[in-house]
């Protein structure tokens, strides 16, 4: 089988990880679990195998300085440089088109962690193989929660490698969740896709017709500069901009999934951020701190200081986060709100 | 009757309000509660009412600058400075030695809230009387809760304008606090004392001959400079340090008692603290802020910060204090053990 094209998406930035992460320091180019940022971590699963091409990324301009220093340990990557984010459709067609017809691409997140990179590869192998049969393939993270703030994918019928997609279901509430955790086929979805290049192209062809010319005429008005793409800007800027989720996957009767358990996180919060430091959903009690703090009579707490000494007594299941003048302190149970602090959203 | 003559002891530091509190800007010197500090607090408790004379003030050098600054809106207070910290005893019998014999003394700690004015008056006019006809008085606070950080003074016999006291308890374990709270005749010993002058040092003459001695001494070899008097450095030095309560109250068979109702708290930690901010033990889930702080879903939550911002979601009965370079976070079960912290007790 041919190699694998990794095609990073590296977009949006997302305000639930702050004060850590900064519209001008966003999540995946920080070292949040472990020393490589969530980027590298990207990068770097798909590297020094010959399974993987290098590896194709799609950011905006103003990522591209992060981009570029964190990618030049990972040879022939090539960046596409978005004129503006409109969202993962595009992204992906951009990819595909400057791809070989029959390359095929592994769509992957840059700021999403995964604990268990030998099961990542194996399920991308098996979501890779399907693709060349001119699926599109979605992998499925098995579920470990009833969580509400991810999409779900139920299994179909069996086929090699993998299933069919009976269908895409969006946000559930927390009941619904709990049904779908108790009834096992249904997974998350994680937002990593394997695409033949061309058969994505057809089904965007055929499902949003403007959209593929748009980006078709973006890439043959574009320029290339040494290892940088830049599409046309009039046309990508005149892309009304979708989800492969909403454009592609729940369009097709083409869809597939490969379920993976791979210790798959978003990092999503800073509740996520402290499970994945930990390992895993662990209630064991322990805590994690980065800088100096001291934890007193503390359970399951994060606390984390660039600076100032942070001092944390009989707290069980809290974030103490300390970055750049400012000092964030939130439940687990809160951490979904953090977004919405006037701190996090007037930066 | 004469006015009663102010004897305000302003020693001691205390770490448990770290990192507000610091080794040399100390808990009485800081606007803990309100706009005033608590050693102006004491002060004014006393001030503009005929039947209080000027201050007298018990300091160590250590504190004698926030004195002066804070006292000079004060006019006729006088200072004594010791050369050491002997513990209460012996800096209540250097305000005694340089008071007329049959001055009445009133002994206030200056780190202490007492949220009712009137109330305080009224009891230390009370104990005032009392000491007049030679009784050794003591402010009995009535407690709220079985607070095992105290010591309690049982009532006994009535006496006009208060009890004579039975007995004195060391700080009790809870079960035993428990039962004082049910009882009824137990208040906590809250180290305000009324004393005549001459009393007092006749007590301490009797139990404590040698420290009596060598306070005379070094009053007697003492120097004054302005409204400043220095004790002689070598008689004080040499003296064996003890409270009053140990050196004279649990001796005397003349010590009494007057119950006060007054919003005592003596600010011991931040739970105290943020009680005390809220106006009481109230448990309808207000918050107190001081600074650039912003709560979602917070209920009794204490933050402040010197410039940070603080930003909390979703915690209940905890402080978040940001103060020169340190951030504590603590429950208010856990606030006893700030002292403990590598930061309080290394700075």
């Amino acid at each position: 089988m041919a190699a694998i094209h990794p095609v990073v998406l590296s977009g949006g930035s997302g305000t639930r990880l702050w004060p850590r992460s900064r519209k001008h320091m966003p999540k995946p180019f920080l070292p949040l679990v472990g020393e490589r940022t969530l980027f590298e971590a990207t990068l770097g699963r798909c590297a020094g195998d010959d399974r993987f091409a290098s590896a194709l990324i799609v950011t905006g301009a103003a990522h591209l300085a992060h981009v570029q220093a964190q990618a030049a340990a990972f040879p022939g990557t090539e960046v596409i440089v978005e004129p503006e984010g409109k969202n993962t459709a595009p992204a992906i067609a951009l990819a595909a088109a400057r791809l070989p017809v029959d390359a095929i691409m592994l769509v992957c997140p840059s700021d999403h962690h995964i604990a268990d990179a030998p099961a990542f590869t194996q399920a991308a192998c098996a979501a890779a193989a399907l693709a060349g049969e001119d699926w599109l393939v979605a992998l499925g993270i098995t579920p470990t929660h009833p969580e509400t703030g991810y999409g779900y994918i139920l299994r179909g019928e069996a086929i090699p490698g993998g299933f069919a997609v009976q269908r895409f279901v969006e946000k559930p509430d927390l009941a619904t969740a709990e049904a779908f955790l108790k009834d096992g086929n249904y997974s998350w979805n994680g937002g990593i896709f394997a695409f033949r290049a061309g058969a994505y192209l057809d089904a965007l062809q055929r499902f949003r017709p403007d959209m593929a010319a748009l980006v078709q005429r973006s890439v043959v008005d574009g320029r290339s500069e040494g290892a940088l793409f830049f599409p046309d800007v009039d046309s990508f800027g005149a892309i009304d901009g979708e989800s492969v989720d909403y454009a592609v996957m729940e369009e097709t009767d083409r869809a597939a999934v490969v379920p993976a358990v791979m210790g798959w996180s978003d990092i999503g919060n800073w509740h996520a951020l402290r499970d994945a430091r930990l390992g895993g959903l662990d209630d064991d009690g322990a805590n994690t701190v980065i800088g100096n703090v001291e934890l007193v009579d503390c359970r399951g707490v994060l606390a984390e200081t660039d600076g100032p000494r942070v001092s944390v007594i009989g707290l069980e299941d809290i974030a103490v986060v300390v970055d750049n003048g400012e000092v964030l302190v939130t439940s687990m149970a809160g951490a979904q709100k953090v977004g919405k602090l006037t701190g996090a959203s007037s930066q």
